[in-house]
């Protein structure tokens, strides 16, 4: 989380969730007016100075107008700009930022942005960038960071600072440790409350979402939390042993970060103390930072349903095609097998040629039904909603709604296949394997996530591939099977 | 947001997320035994009054246990338990819930489960539930609550209370009116902070989530706020006005509440205030309130994308069928009329029976592919970061990308068609229908969600739906279209 000044954190006036919409906006305005007259200007003799002089006032005149712009915005503001804009401009602009907002930009920033704004800083912009921040802050961008320059920066930091730059770098992603801080004001118990006013009154200002403050004993165990509430609704001289409370709840390091998300969601916390396994407090996670894990998670969760990850919507070809075709593939495989499967019917078809162009009704049908189940399994899953205990009811529920929603549907299209065949059998034949293939649709759906979760897997991605899989195949297998059976 | 009592909303101990799930795998185990129990009783003679005094004992031995182990449980965990039974164990177990919990957990649990729950309840029950509520969440409520309850409970507000009951029931779902409270602390700017902390030790606690208070004028006109780190960190002579922040986010009751969480989540947030078109202060949203929006804002997309509302696991069977069969007959129709278009091929087909077998793959790569394009612009989209500048971008941008993916894609589904038919035409006609379709879908992924946002509707369903239809029959039209023209 970035720990900017006051000024620069506290957005002015009014809500307008549009404001920095509308800055890109006029961004994309000059950078085009931009474009244009350097075209404008090439067209004309490259060796005509006039032009070149023309050209360079111009790029000044609108170089003056995007910096103005953009450095009166909320780092997050420019953040989002830089994110919103091919890599060129994106460049152009980050040149533009003041060297002030550097550090708080490029922490704002997602990762995928990050890593070309940092090779596009000199050695000592990225030192001075980096120089002043937190040693959580600095664990975030190590990984992006030229070594010499982590090496250089971490020179600056006191013992204590580097010993915990190391440890913030020395836990997993999706950890607890990966996104506390280390910015808490810790008090002993035997003090009173007039003693914790005059010692915070001695702060330049309280550590960003500071709802508590760290009760611990010399050893620095974790007593209990005194909440901001606490502390002012109560009598300066009372102890704060006796209105800290010794009950909170607390992480640590190796938890989660998306069960950590869920515990502040449920419990509706601020912050939560970070303890190690003999008690001590070694950190803090705030709000802010799982806000960002909570929205990553349904990102990512979005994304890996059409076999993706986060991708730069500017992002070089080469690496779109890295992150898309390995999915496209692995579809085309599936695919291909099932039109395998068909294709063993080839007598079949070419008797009732009809059939061929009812067949990938019911592939889709069964793979559309079983999605809507494994969409619902999938998230009471996410939830921890699933048991042992409720997870054959669930199978009975959905089989039981699928056949329902099954025997209407399978009736549209029986009437449908009659209609364009003009056979009472066929019609029938495309009844009973629709209804089939929905009902493996939703087995599917249920089984499989349930599975690859109790496996340690994420249930969303394979799922689907397994699931488009089994109603393809299968769904062509039984049509075209009862077909040659009933049929010929 | 419920209001409760330190000790209810302080969970106890180290963070343990599955505390909650094996409650509730307790919880079941429980109510397993109990039907066991039962059945065994029902078994025998109904007329043997042993039986029935067993029955008896068991029951109420088993309901002590329930009660004891969901009362001991912080609300919204009683609330995710609650969600997580079927229909009957759920009334069952919340009728084992303490009254002192019933107001927290019905404001905690999920819409779809709080009706049943509320239903359950007798008019006592409820009045005493909602008697203490805050108006903003007696507003929450009214809509499930019987009329004469709701008569009841505001007969014992205040005016003041009655009157932002009755604003919180006015302000539409989905706007900051309706996720706001109003438990704020004023103050004015010509005091000192000697007088504000004397005034608010005089409170029995600060609100939940009270980073800030507000200074107001004689008018309620918001002035400023002062951070409670502000407070904490000057010296009590200092006037509010001189260390109040002038510069603040502050929302209007008719802003949209996933716009005012995107300014939560940029700024990082805890609290905002709520001013209306004169600058008076009305209300105040908390973090707490946009955590959940976030969840369910991408819990409804997620569900969504697969046709579906919010659904119950346990939802009886008639609601799930009106939830999913609307969806489900929508791509029964598209997918009859992608069937009849090629049908119109039949002639073709009944000639080179093996299009019938990779027309579906034709097809189907289609949709996968738009589908990626698709997911990618609608979180572009969801985050304002496409505009009519980049729009044409990203068009290029992805039919370059979809173009290449399809090369080596078609490449490898030409092989397959080559192997299975044996004929180079077939294989090449394969091969220009994938790359023609794959790029129908980038196309349509981009520009069905782009043109649908402009006109104000949800990008993400309508659009999946648009995109199978047009990538299913367009993709066979192309395949056997080609194959007509160049194979017979």
């Amino acid at each position: 989380m970035t720990q900017t000044t006051p000024d620069a954190t506290t957005p002015v006036g009014r809500l307008d969730p549009e404001d920095a919409q509308l800055a890109l906006a006029t961004v994309q305005e000059v950078l085009h007016r931009h474009a244009l007259v350097e075209n404008l200007v090439h067209r004309q003799e490259q060796n005509d100075s006039r032009s070149d002089l023309v050209e360079g006032l111009l790029h000044r005149q609108h170089e003056a107008e995007l910096s103005a712009l953009v450095n009166s915005l909320h780092p997050a503001d420019i953040a989002f700009i830089l994110e919103s804009l091919p890599n060129d401009d994106r460049l152009l602009i980050w040149r533009l930022v003041g060297a002030e907002h550097d550090a708080d930009v490029l922490l704002e920033v997602a990762d995928w942005v990050r890593e070309s704004l940092i090779e596009a800083m000199d050695r000592q912009d990225l030192v001075a960038a980096t120089g002043n921040m937190d040693a959580d802050e600095l664990a975030d961008l190590a990984p992006d960071l030229p070594p010499d320059v982590v090496a250089e920066v971490q020179k600056g930091l006191t013992i204590e600072e580097r010993a915990r730059l190391i440890e913030a770098m020395g836990y997993p992603d999706d950890s607890v440790g990966s996104i506390m801080d280390f910015e808490m004001v810790r008090v002993r118990e035997d003090v009173s409350l007039e003693v914790v006013l005059r010692y915070l009154r001695r702060l330049p200002e309280l550590p960003d979402h500071t709802d508590q403050i760290f009760v611990v004993d010399r050893k620095d165990k974790l007593l209990g939390t005194l909440t901001l509430s606490a502390l002012l609704v109560n009598e300066p001289e009372i102890d704060v042993s006796s209105v800290m409370s010794p009950d909170y709840l607390s992480l640590s390091p190796l938890d989660s970060d998306s069960e950590a998300a869920g515990a502040f969601e449920r419990y509706d916390l601020v912050s939560a103390p970070v303890v190690d396994d003999l008690g001590r407090l070694v950190g803090r996670v705030t709000i802010a930072e799982v806000v960002d894990v909570i929205r990553e998670d349904s990102d990512e969760q979005a994304l890996s349903r059409a076999g993706m990850q986060e991708e730069d919507i500017f992002a070089p070809v080469t690496m779109a095609l890295r992150n898309r075709a390995p999915w496209l593939l692995l579809n085309l495989c599936t695919a291909a097998i099932a039109s395998f499967v068909a294709s063993r019917f080839e007598d079949t078809v070419s008797t009732i040629v009809m059939l061929a162009f009812l067949m990938s009704i019911v592939a889709g049908i069964g793979g559309n039904s079983g999605n809507q189940t494994m969409t619902l399994i999938i998230r009471a899953l996410a939830v921890g909603r699933i048991t042992e205990k409720n997870v054959w009811q669930l199978v009975k529920r959905e089989m039981l709604v699928t056949f329902l929603v099954g025997l209407v549907g399978s009736a549209v299209a029986a009437v449908f296949a009659w209609g364009i065949s003009g056979s009472i059998p066929i019609a029938l034949v495309m009844m009973a394997a629709m209804i089939c293939n929905m009902l493996i649709g939703a087995a599917i759906g249920v089984l499989v996530p349930v599975v690859r979760t109790r496996f340690g897997k994420d249930p969303a991605m394979g799922s689907s591939v397994l699931l488009t899989f089994a109603t393809d195949s299968l769904g062509f297998f039984i049509f075209l099977g009862l077909a040659t059976i009933f049929l010929l």
